[in-house]
């Protein structure tokens, strides 16, 4: 639903949110016992909460489209993904939380390999080591030098880095000069209405960093893709009148978190230090995002059975969630990761709104195939959970009289 | 869906559809016995309609959002309500049987009081009675005089009154001069393009008002507020090709069903004389809307066991309603009204569409829980209900060739 016409219903009201999001949470079964991750785990707390909630499946961002991480979370925090889209450079800045500011232009870089024609013959440099990366960042930060802006450039990994200008008037709308192909040389950088300044500044900081890395083969020049400026995008407190903050270990889930303008808490590395973070700020905030990363990554290294784990070490700490005596709790995925496709995919997510004032389906564990004949549907669109959570923790106004 | 598309449809046909509205059917389970209000109700003959027909959950506006009876009404007789948004004026018409003529300019009004500075003290004057609201609505009445345009004030309750402007070129984008606080004077009386003269009337009006209620304290001053033209919108007879009867005993449904084109029939003040009304009138409309009112108000009550009461003589009533053979029937709300909440909510609203033609699914009683599994499924948007039923009574051409 349309941000505005949500933002006009809001009221205040004494109550709490907690958005427990347990990243590529959906799977796929596996042949020996027919079950999925999820099905297999021992989850009597969810099952708990899903008798007396309400179940569902959501679709991220449309039937059959396997979702990154910024569409992903971006449609279940209420924002529809196709409209707001995340450049490449600034999800890379996210990533490794590089604090972008307003009106900053970030793009992703390659180191590459160039002959001396200037022809691209290694788009990725044979894959430099990270160590060497940071080397050659090193170098480039300390010999660029662009007098109209500050110019930012920090390793990713391998041959990845980001780089970053920071000055007035610049503009993201450039080109990539990584042609994406070997035997041509890279594209001249060009862009488009207002550009000028921006084009002008890339053109000095490739010619520098040819210069510079030209004793450096095979890192001997760099691509840049994926220009994009910091989005100034609706801030998720003030459109449904929240006091947020985000509990993640990651940095892009940080990132988009604070994109949107909720607050990032310290916390620790495990999915117990998350939940006490939780516990120690309860009475700061009204909307609360945990991430859980580790299901993700095991469903990505096909590890059917640490996922598993992870979906109960998750479920065990729920009582503890219980206790601070929560409004509305919401339990779901940004994505499905099966661990036999090693991937995100496009299967809906399993997903679970708990309130008081819920009207209670026939769902009795919280599950993929259980999930199906929830009250939410099998194809709960993602935009519409914080919505829901909304009504169920009596922040919205009555529509028309 | 678009009307338009829709009514390039549209074919004629001998088929007759009723749709009763069961206001705020939709409930919450009790504790005691975890059942809804429509669950417990005692429903054979509803049971076997769903049995026979199709059966779902219907979302009147969005996922969350709670409408009130207009938005809740124009979403199930297929009109999109964030697009066909009524004035606060012209609800309140509505709501006292005016009849609203087109270029009407209606605003909502408040006795107040206002000091001898003229600073508001109370917005509602003491909520004065009544009847001492009708003895100034005459005397203002009797009074105001505005050579340009005729001016009609009518009581609606306590402090409140309606205010409706008629005359030639007048607009509806006035600002409210009720300022929502006490401590400040009325707001002076503003508009948008083309208000220049609507805003000169209401200005005088003001003058002649404080002058006439001088000696009225504590109703000595008016605020207005939600100044709205009658909108004019598509009409319902003739998108969907049905020469449509309303039979309702509030006034806000007969007007919101005079609004959109439908004809209003006298009836009585009990279900039974409603349902007599459909009978009489059987031969002479091809849509009947019947609006069934008590629920609501016992839900608003929080009186459950009532609202189950009335639930059960609707139930009574079916099979005299069934001996009429109509081609397609249809049992819905508006909305939900759970007694436990004492209010409408946004729980989806128990919908049933009962034609020869349904394709029968597996709900065998009608109630929220069992609608979950029915073929409409959890979430149908209340626009496409009269579409469906259209559909089923055979009055629609096929898409395309």
């Amino acid at each position: 639903m349309d941000l505005d016409f949500l933002s006009k219903l809001i009221k205040n009201a004494d109550t709490k949110i907690v958005m427990i999001v347990i990243d590529g949470i959906g799977g796929l079964p596996k042949e020996e016992d027919n079950k999925t991750e999820l099905e297999l785990a021992y989850t009597p707390n969810l099952d708990k909460l899903a008798y007396n909630g309400i179940c569902g499946l959501h679709t991220p961002v449309g039937s059959g489209i396997t979702p990154g991480s910024g569409p992903g979370h971006l449609g279940i925090f209420g924002f529809n993904p196709k409209k707001y889209q995340i450049g490449r450079g600034v999800l890379e800045a996210l990533g490794i939380d590089f604090i972008l500011k307003p009106g900053d232009i970030a793009a992703r870089g390659n180191f590459c390999t160039i002959d001396e024609n200037g022809i691209i013959c290694d788009r990725r440099a044979g894959r430099i080591s990270t160590e060497k990366n940071q080397q050659l960042c090193r170098i480039l930060s300390d010999h660029v030098y662009i007098p109209t802006a500050k110019v930012f450039i920090k390793t990713v990994k391998e041959h990845r880095f980001l780089i970053v200008l920071r000055g007035e008037g610049l503009k993201g709308n450039l080109i990539d000069t990584d042609p994406q192909k070997i035997g041509i040389k890279p594209l001249e950088p060009k862009g488009g209405i207002g550009s000028d300044k921006t084009v002008e500044i890339v053109k000095k900081l490739l010619n520098q960093t040819k210069d510079i890395l030209s004793d450096h083969h095979p890192a001997n020049m760099v691509l840049l893709r994926g220009f994009s400026e910091k989005p100034s995008w609706p801030n998720f407190p003030k459109v449904f009148g929240l006091n947020s903050a985000a509990i993640a270990c990651y940095p892009m889930y940080r990132g988009l978190a604070s994109l949107i303008g909720m607050d990032l808490l310290k916390t620790g590395q495990t999915i117990e230090d998350e939940f006490k973070t939780l516990e120690e700020n309860w009475d700061k905030y009204d909307f609360f995002f945990l991430h859980v990363k580790k299901t993700d990554s095991y469903g990505e290294d096909g590890d059917f059975n640490s996922k598993v784990k992870v979906i109960e070490k998750v479920d065990e700490l729920i009582p503890s969630l219980m206790n601070l005596k929560p409004d509305v709790v919401i339990i779901t995925g940004d994505h499905s990761t099966p661990s036999i496709l090693k991937s995100h995919s496009w299967h809906p997510v399993p997903l679970l709104i708990w309130s008081k004032y819920c009207r209670p389906d026939n769902v009795k564990e919280f599950g993929e195939r259980s999930c199906i004949v929830g009250s939410l549907g099998p194809m709960f669109p993602a935009t519409d959970i914080i919505p829901t959570a909304l009504a169920n923790a009596q922040r919205f106004e009555k529509f028309g009289a």
